[in-house]
């Protein structure tokens, strides 16, 4: 897996922008992916070195999933790819900020723009599923 | 302090959005606020259910801040409150998202409008302060 090693060999050398981050104490930092268009935020996910130096290199969205613990190259399964413009952290330096291009215009899983789809509606809830379903999961992940 | 019993039995009672969140080991969830008018990413933090609650009833900005054990009303030593006019959450139901109107247009201790000042400049860095300070933190915290 030449890709690998040369990602390795990457993580290895001096990458102070990479080392200036604040990253937790199993190497993630949180990575909030906003529409560089719209301006909506589409999603929440987590980053690691590897992750990140990818996205940096490439332009394209890769986080870290934490459930599969493996690299997620967003829209490898659903097409709905993310190009990244600009990369951005806090004052902290402890959470990135993606302003990205998504593809098909969806991020979230069950086929809407953005993950955050749940309005709270009054001060006591309920939840309201807020925005359309634009595309049927079924047709997305077939 | 009446307030706080009077959050306590809030707590208690049958709350079935607070309880439909996906709280973490510490009880605790990541939020995201967002300038309702220009869409512009503030600041990155953390809720607690008491600070969500009070967030969601008040309709200002509460956090749970991790550094100092407590609850956090933004604004409560800068002036800088957030006025929230949506509460979101995704599709995980674990992170929060705020719509929130700041006060002062200042949302990071830096005195400038985000704390998401820092872009990367280039894939290989370094970090670079994008973004103005639009007034001395010394101005703001006296």
């Amino acid at each position: 897996m030449p890709r690998l090693v040369t990602m390795s060999k990457d993580l290895n050398a001096d990458l102070p922008w990479l080392d200036a981050l604040v990253w937790d104490e199993q190497g993630l930092l949180p990575v909030i992916a906003q529409d560089a268009a719209s301006g909506r935020v589409l999603m929440f996910a987590w980053t690691n070195r590897e992750a990140l130096l990818e996205t940096a290199a490439t332009g394209r969205a890769v986080y870290w999933s934490r459930s599969r613990r493996r690299l997620w190259r967003k829209g490898e399964e659903s097409g709905h790819v993310q190009l990244v413009s600009d990369i951005r952290t806090d004052c902290d330096g402890d959470v990135i900020l993606y302003s990205v291009t998504q593809e098909g215009g969806i991020a979230c899983h069950t086929g809407r723009e953005s993950c955050f789809f749940y309005r709270l509606d009054g001060e006591n809830g309920p939840w309201v599923a807020a925005d359309p379903v634009l595309k049927n999961p079924k047709d997305i992940y077939k």
